[in-house]
């Protein structure tokens, strides 16, 4: 089976992680092309993989990096082009057929609308895109029969879970959480998180973002949000359920009182494979599951005062407004400013409330306005946070 | 949907509950009438069932129960039969679409190819029927294009797990296991084991054998053998993990590393409801599970040297000969004999091998010779014990 991949945020976590599984599946009967790769500024591993896989564009989004990797390396082959409109314009072209997203925040979105109007299939990483857009991704990926195949472990868990089952016949879907490294600290003791503190995952090793928003669990809100436009199902079907060893990766309960889990070893090479070779599984070396070592699992009910930031996001995806647009700048801009030492990180959810209270919702969630209204908030909050 | 059902074993545990849910069934839109009920002896609980669903047909198995219920009963608009040979005779009739087999043991053999020859499917509760005659059972079903659906909660697991996958993508299976009640004696304590001991199952409320199969693990040997030719699968995939809760009902684990589960509380409705309805679910009043009170499920390796009757079921299925007639056999009679108080617990596996030292196994498994080799070996241990 040939099949032309590119890969949008190759030198992160997971974009590294799907380079591993491109080898590994061509190791096994697969042949996968690598026709686009992209990186915001780590230019020296994208030096390695365009060595390694030879694509056809790589893509370095920041500027001033770009004008490093010019004066350093040398690839004739290979077009290199900058800048985030390069990005959605490589997205769009017809030299492939999967696009992998794991692109950071609302940076996502114009290059998954770009890939899903030129008739790609979608293995996404990025759920802010479903966050701030959820319908829209929803109508054009229907409009264009295409596949929308999620790659975090929850959402992957429910697809398999899913497999094979009517959506009607589901009762609930349960996300688990692992809790974050502050699951068991009290509001006072959360009061003097620092970065570091919040930087060190149980369970996952990722990004910058993604692991400041798994402390806070807006990460999980963010994934509440995502299953309901992936399964198309009411929020209020969608609990999340503390699960500090993060084996179960999540759960459907159906309406005869049944309930499928998908299990694993913590390793984010199981979901992207699948995303790769939906609905058919390979073989891979892959760890396996090993119950002697994985003997115990526990589940917690969630602490909705202590993770303010997961109730956000339940409130806001309640309606299918532009408040989620805002929720998540805010959030983006939020996790920065903590980031940077400007805010604690009590102050996030906050932050967020704040600015959903500036914000009128409005039901108008076309791609111009969602554009618009991610533009304005970040500007506003980077305009109150200058001083 | 009309359905036209009969339940072979309607008095037992799982005959009971499968009415309950036929009534829940009917609740909700469901049309399934009950074509014949059966019982071993218990006449008194299968008046009250005639009453209710006036079925066509009512089967006494014992004779001297039949004549005593004929001399306290009337129910002109049922037919009564009595004897082993009426249930296969009710079995092989056109009257209904769906048989329900909840007999105990080797009994249920008969009955079951009489209704597949008839074009029926089986939902299957009575594992010792393919324990015995798994090749010729898959064959019948194979020739009348039927369907064998399980109702062991195990098998019901692996069926939802297996929904909608592709069966060579299968790495293993695993069958959880209570470990029953005697999961922490030491070998030494398991000694002076009484029947009421191994009568109190900690999960499960069941029938004395399938009590005593649990306490002594040949339960979970018959269920690795029905696994193996319900799911067509090599008994090498096939393991067994002590999961103490008995909530995670079984597990498959894929050739990509993933592993699907399927949980609920411990409650036979589930299955069964899922056996009568399959492939769809319906909404039932079934308890849902929760995870507050479930809040930790555990994980142990197997002793198959405390619970040898395990490992006497696994190295009888390795190859496909009537080895597994004389272990069922045996185990029958080994279980009756230590209910009366004849032999003691630990002495059930050395019955068990003895037997089957004696025999020497043949791949002649068609139905006359299953049938001969079961007799001579309750033959024989009758002979031997009646002294």
């Amino acid at each position: 089976m040939i099949k032309k991949v590119s890969i949008l945020g190759s030198t992160g976590s997971i974009g590294c992680n799907a380079l591993e599984v491109i080898d590994s599946l061509n190791h096994n009967g697969y042949d996968i092309k690598v026709i686009s790769l992209s990186t915001n500024s780590s230019i020296s591993l994208l030096s390695e993989q365009i060595k390694k896989y030879s694509p056809e564009t790589a893509i370095i989004a920041d500027k001033s990096a770009y004008k490093e990797f010019k004066s350093y390396f040398s690839f004739p082959e290979t077009e290199i082009l900058y800048g985030e409109d390069s990005l959605s314009e490589a997205a769009g072209r017809d030299n492939y057929d999967l696009l992998i997203t794991a692109l950071v925040g609302f940076s996502g979105l114009k290059p998954t609308i770009n890939a899903i109007n030129s008739g790609k299939d979608i293995a996404l990483a990025n759920k802010e895109t479903l966050v701030v857009a959820g319908k829209l991704i929803n109508q054009l990926i229907d409009k264009n029969k295409l596949k929308l195949i999620p790659i975090d472990s929850e959402h992957s868990a429910l697809l398999q879970c899913l497999t094979g089952e009517d959506i009607n016949s589901v009762s609930k879907i349960i996300l688990t959480a692992s809790g974050g490294p502050f699951r068991t600290k009290s509001l006072e003791e959360m009061k003097s998180i620092t970065v570091s503190d919040a930087l060190s995952h149980p369970n996952w090793k990722m990004g910058k973002k993604i692991t400041v928003d798994s402390a806070t669990m807006m990460n999980k809100g963010l994934e509440v949000i995502e299953a309901k436009w992936l399964f198309r199902t009411d929020v209020n079907k969608i609990d999340v359920l503390i699960h500090p060893q993060s084996v179960i990766h999540s759960m459907v309960e159906f309406v005869d009182g049944s309930v499928k889990a998908q299990l694993g070893i913590p390793d984010m090479k199981i979901p992207i494979q699948y995303a790769i070779t939906y609905p058919e599984r390979i073989k891979s070396g892959h760890s396996k599951m090993d119950f002697n070592l994985f003997n115990s699992l526990t589940f917690e009910a969630v602490d909705y005062e202590r993770f303010r930031c997961l109730k956000i996001a339940y409130d806001v995806t309640r309606d299918d407004s532009t408040s989620s647009v805002v929720m998540n700048a805010a959030n983006e801009i939020a996790v920065e400013l903590f980031l940077n030492g400007r805010i604690d990180f009590l102050s996030i959810p906050g932050l967020i409330e704040k600015e959903l209270d500036r914000h009128s919702a409005s039901s108008d969630t076309d791609l111009e306005n969602i554009i618009n209204i991610d533009k304005e908030t970040r500007a506003y909050l980077k305009e109150k946070y200058s001083k």
